[in-house]
């Protein structure tokens, strides 16, 4: 088994805020909290999918609500795992390795963070392939698994634990319960065996953001700029360069939601992107011409060194470029695009795929 | 032990819609859920606070929310049990009597359904001597005691288990829980023993509103009015006679709130009384002059016949008499009127007895 260092950690953070800008807030925070989480309890362990016994108990542990919460209300190890024990207490079993619900954001890392304070595994996969804004949007959902048993914990040492009916009363009533925390908490749902985990999670996806982290740095070192090898290592297009020139912000019912305007510069001089989010960038529409819609993935990076500027960081006058990175197959089903298409963000278009939009455009 | 009859179950239902007009939802709902679960189920058994052993395991159970919404959205028997099951699997062990909370409303009614679908008795005592609309309006509290956990069920079937830090956690977890269930909720909280429930509860106030159910039952029998024998009965005055001239009623946070203007007929004509409620009647202010103010209880009662008129039943010109009945000693304490008297429900005065602000009046 692989062994997570501080190396790894911060390579894992970086990817996973090019994975999910935005995303369950800010991967910086994570970074943090599993960085002294394993100074203080040692390195963690990585269990592939393959590796996993089918018996195995297995538990998501992340964080919900809105990352302009997040970033001034530090969440503490200790809550992040009260809520898997009050799991376990419900189950009445010990579980054998964490995971992260989505690969973006923060989320990377929250397992990380209980996985070294509880001396157990982190899954190399998560259950998004990316980040995304609400809790039913998870591959568990597509294959018809339940949430099950939800656990949320706060920092000042509340704990719940639901017990929904189905998947929209779990995303509701935690939801609730999340604003009046104060506007983010700790999860677990999903409680799952090894043999359901393989069948439902996108594997692979820790390895993979720490990849992408690992491009960002090396690129630094060198003073190169990254973004064609991100591209090129996440299947990408390059959707657009210029300057920010409008960001509009509102925390509206757990959520992060609004919309970045980007006035091209270079290739993209005398056009304008305009960016929507919900958490995340959700959709891309250049003069109005939609360049790529969710489930396919918007990252805005730098223009320069190609880090990722998450939701929360966008600011006025930043000079980024625009990418895009197709979905994982799984949320280009029916399914899936029910789930987290562009309808069911509130957007009145239908799903096209990135490459599609993209054709003869700039893809690597 | 005495067995709750039908007969007696009605006349609970009457005598808890004085004491609590509007509490916890109209107490008609829980008399015909009360009445349908003894026909089920048997009759209940009431155990008094003398025959309670001290190693008894007892739990309050009760309906939260805006009365306004459980009129429309009938609970079920199953959410009542759900939530008790919740709380006895939380802890390991049965529970052995039910109690209710409160003596108004419905909620002098959920501890009998429960009762009845458990097959164990109901305690012949509560915890608020009235009904009051927050859930740390107890004399739980006043002791010092912590709800601890607490479960909250719908009729859909979801549950929830809260493990809040403290009361103010408590009511603010479980509130945001209530809205999110659609406004109703059933709730267990204060888990305790039969020693410290002795300590803390106002005994024999089951039997109270039997009682007062009773006085009204055979008043209406003898076309007599029963409104002096209610006075009589609970030490109490008469403030107002007069016709409903408006009304105002809004549902905010998972409360009833509003107003009722009423002018007087009779030895009050020419006079226009004020009553300002949340889920119950809170404060009565005539001319301008406060008549009663909170924790003292404020019922309003047909003109002719003396039926409780509940703040969701109260209508544009219904001939009332306003009456108010002195609170119990535990809440004319500091910490009593701390938790339940006039400034915490937000109204600039101190408190005055209702004696006192009636001296020379009407009084019994």
């Amino acid at each position: 088994m692989k062994q997570l260092n501080e190396q790894a950690i911060e390579d894992i953070a970086m990817g996973a805020a090019v994975l999910g800008t935005g995303g369950g807030g800010d991967p910086f925070i994570g970074k943090m909290m599993a960085l002294e989480a394993v100074k203080k309890y040692g390195p963690v362990s990585v269990v592939t999918v393959d590796e996993l016994e089918d018996q195995a108990q297995v538990v998501p542990v992340c964080m919900i609500g809105a990352p302009t919460v997040m970033a001034e209300k530090i969440p503490s190890m200790e809550q992040v795992t009260a809520a898997i024990e009050c799991l376990e207490q419900e189950k009445g079993q010990a579980v054998d390795a964490v995971m992260p619900i989505e690969i973006g954001g923060v989320n990377s890392l929250i397992p990380i963070v209980a996985a070294a304070k509880k001396g157990i595994p982190v899954l190399d996969a998560d259950a998004m392939g990316r980040a995304f804004p609400e809790s039913q949007m998870v591959t568990f959902h597509l294959e018809g698994y339940l949430p099950g048993s939800v656990t949320l914990a706060d920092e000042k040492g509340n704990v719940t634990l639901l017990r929904p009916i189905d998947g929209a009363w779990s995303e509701r009533l935690a939801r609730a319960i999340t604003v009046e925390m104060g506007g983010s908490a700790s999860m677990c749902d999903y409680w799952l065996s090894g043999a359901d985990v393989k069948r439902a999670v996108i594997p692979g996806t820790l390895h993979t953001v720490e990849k992408i982290g690992r491009i960002i740095r090396e690129a630094h070192g060198k003073m190169e700029n990254p973004v064609r090898n991100i591209l090129r290592e996440l299947q990408g297009y390059e959707l657009f360069t210029g300057k920010v020139v409008h960001i509009e912000r509102s925390i509206d019912g757990g959520f992060t939601r609004g919309k970045a305007a980007i006035e091209g510069t270079d290739r993209d001089r005398s056009k304008v992107m305009n960016l929507y989010f919900q958490n995340e960038h959700l959709l891309a529409e250049e003069d109005g011409k939609l360049r790529a819609v969710p489930p396919d993935l918007i990252a805005v990076l730098d223009e320069e060194t190609g880090y990722p500027v998450t939701t929360e960081n966008i600011r006025y006058g930043a000079r980024v470029t625009v990418v895009a990175f197709p979905a994982h197959l799984k949320w280009r089903t029916e399914v899936g695009l029910e789930t987290a298409g562009p309808r069911y963000f509130g957007y009145d278009c239908d799903y096209i795929p990135v490459e599609k939009l993209c054709k003869g455009g700039k893809a690597e």
